[in-house]
């Protein structure tokens, strides 16, 4: 690309931003949660088809995915569980065809008193954009369309078939990018702006998310030492699991790409419920825990050493070896993935193109490194041996309070990103 | 008593027992958690008044019971917390007054598949009869009212006003049986037929009732380093609490009631709720917990020393010193009774009267003893100068599942109240 029309593209970033500031407000403003997604998903279907985007839109029928790789059992159902792609069919069909992926659901808010303003009212302070999802990961949807909007705006489209994917259950299962998977959408690379602070990912974690559901034996408190507490129960169940955390974490249990983080696997008590009375001792409590896993390591395999460990620990306490936890899958069963492993051709020229785009645009080379968490990305590399970059813009607070978004990285990862791909699937003229 | 009257009381008990089942069944078939007590209520208003009692009924109105002693801060409203009173006039009045006091709220059923049959659709097997309150304690209510029925088929009345109770709040706060003494109903002695197996309560601890609202630092479960888990945070609080209550247990600490009793005092992590999503670290938890206080132990300063143990717990971790855990008390604020600290002669001549007519009935002497949990005798026994007696049938699972009452045992206390109404109010001819 000449140097002319690359500062054009960056001009057109430019141009546009204050739209695309206003349409990632707009699009924050939707509060898609888990089943709550549909309007969010109206308003990316509407965006699409104004711009020309031949658009696809379906919901998700877990029969037509569940014998796949890389599915995850559902957590309640999938009537509202709806995609959104729109594709840009490249008249010349000279480049190299790409997937902008992004998701549109987002992680519940908490108790809104805890924010200082409120999730869904996105509001910018000095350069930031505060709001549930605003970096996670709807500014990476903003970014990849107004991407394409630049390019439009200089006269250009994409050289190549480009598929834009507004995606539904990334933060539980991942079963939206499968469905797409499943329906046909594959391309050379796969971009994937989830919030990394403008580095690449060369590597994400698995995750397991698994409920132990414990039993007390109920009675009136005033005979709690012949009952038997289903909360507390749960104690020594996660102190054992802790100390597997350990040994996971342990420096020669480290895969290569995480020989250097401190702490990559992370067990987390993310929710409980239990019991129904003050003065009853408790029958039951169900937990929700998230565990992360090595990219290689056997999912099978960590499920059994979980069950062991936890079996192990709830046959210590006389009632429980008797009443035994029980341990449910439901949710994220995500295998790990490394980009660092993919040495094929095509990888190596999309994480030189992601570079030149990146330095082009900020001046600097490419930060890399493995993530801790997970992401789509292990659908594309693993299950369609297409290469997926993972590289968004700098967050703040993502799944908690205040969530923020940097607005300048916003339209820096925009502009890379519009450059990233006239390069590599190359420009025709509109 | 002529021992011809008392064993006419005793057949016309036996011959109305079908009946007294029947009603038992009845009632208990009433889902009467907190809250949901109105259609239980209709049905004791009504049995009420169709033997003709002048029956009063109100809600409870918070301002009218705020200011009194032994009153317990309100878990929600009181839109659905109606009491039922049914007077009996004595036309002669030459007896002793008596409350004939019961419960009408249940505590929740929890859940349903660890229950043998449904809770609210009782069932008689082998002589016991099941079902949540079964036991706790509308075998109770039922057997005060069988045992007026009795002495009315015998053709007599008690020679003495007689109030009949049902009453809500019993299992949270204890505001209904309040809501009663405020209301003008006094009487020399009372009678709480809850399920203690055939024998005299002594003395009954106290309860306090209070929640920990514990903070989290939410972050992305990538970087679970940097938050702090507001579920797990709750794991040291509840192992000093432990600490205070065996403190609270030991010997030298003993209330005297208590010096016999292995562990009088119980502390029990009775609810649990935190946490919104498996893979956010969790910025919340509410934990419901209820402590036993001895007779003639302080609330305020038990509140001080929960409070401080908190804190000091709280203080030893980086993330909860600065954002110390919030204690809310709602629910029971209930001081500890002993009626063997009773020496009045009106107390005396009441348990005399009561351990005779056990006697008479059962042929045994009468056990006595501490309980380890709280009933609403204390509203009569602190607050109104009025001895209770808290004497009924033998129940199990009482808060747990598969709740049963011993149908021998309720007719037993029905033929014992018979007696001791009889005795204690006299009789005159209908």
């Amino acid at each position: 690309m000449d140097s002319k029309s690359q500062t054009e593209i960056l001009n057109a970033v430019d141009d546009l931003f204050d739209a695309e500031t206003q349409f990632l407000s707009e699009l924050t403003s939707h509060p898609s949660t888990r089943g709550r997604e549909q309007s969010a998903q109206d308003f990316m279907a509407s965006e699409l088809t104004q711009r020309g985007y031949k658009v696809d839109r379906w919901q998700i029928d877990v029969d037509d995915i569940r014998h796949l790789p890389g599915f995850s059992p559902v957590i309640g159902n999938y009537e509202d569980a709806v995609n959104v792609v729109g594709t840009h069919r490249s008249a010349t069909r000279n480049g190299r065809s790409l997937i902008l992926n992004g998701h549109i659901d987002v992680v519940p808010e908490g108790p809104l008193d805890m924010w200082d303003t409120p999730p869904y009212d996105p509001r910018v302070d000095d350069g930031w954009m505060y709001g549930r999802g605003a970096g996670d990961m709807k500014a990476g949807l903003a970014s990849n369309l107004f991407a394409l909007d630049a390019l439009r705006r200089c006269g250009f489209a994409p050289a190549a078939d480009v598929f834009f994917q507004s995606v539904v259950e990334e933060e539980c299962t991942g079963n939206g990018a499968l469905a797409c998977l499943q329906r046909g959408y594959t391309a050379e690379a796969a971009l994937i702006p989830e919030p990394f602070a403008e580095s690449l990912i060369t590597a994400q974690v698995g995750v397991l998310w698994f409920q132990l559901h414990l039993k007390g034996l109920p009675t009136h408190v005033a005979y709690a030492g012949s009952g038997s507490n289903g909360i507390e129960a749960a104690i020594p169940l996660l102190a054992a699991l802790h100390e597997m955390e350990d040994r996971w974490n342990a420096d020669d249990a480290k895969h290569p790409d995480y020989a250097h983080v401190h702490h990559p696997l992370n067990l987390n008590v993310g929710k409980i419920q239990g019991g129904d009375w003050a003065s009853s001792v408790p029958a039951w409590s169900v937990l929700d825990l998230r565990m992360g896993l090595y990219p290689g390591q056997s999912i099978p395999e960590a499920k059994a050493e979980i069950e062991a460990v936890v079996m192990e620990a709830a046959r210590a306490s006389d009632f429980l070896r008797n009443n035994l936890p029980e341990i449910v899958y439901h949710g994220f069963e995500a295998e790990g993935y490394a980009l660092s492993e993919d040495s094929s051709t095509t990888a190596q020229q999309a994480i030189g193109t992601l570079e030149s785009a990146h330095t082009a645009v900020t001046g600097t080379a490419l930060d890399r490194g493995p993530t801790t968490a997970t992401t789509d990305a292990r659908f594309f590399g693993l299950y369609a041996d297409t290469p997926a970059l993972v590289y968004g813009p700098r967050a703040e607070a993502i799944h908690g309070f205040n969530e923020r978004v940097d607005l300048d990285s916003v339209r820096r990862v925009t502009q890379t990103t519009a450059l990233f791909i006239a390069d590599w699937c190359g420009l025709e003229t509109v």
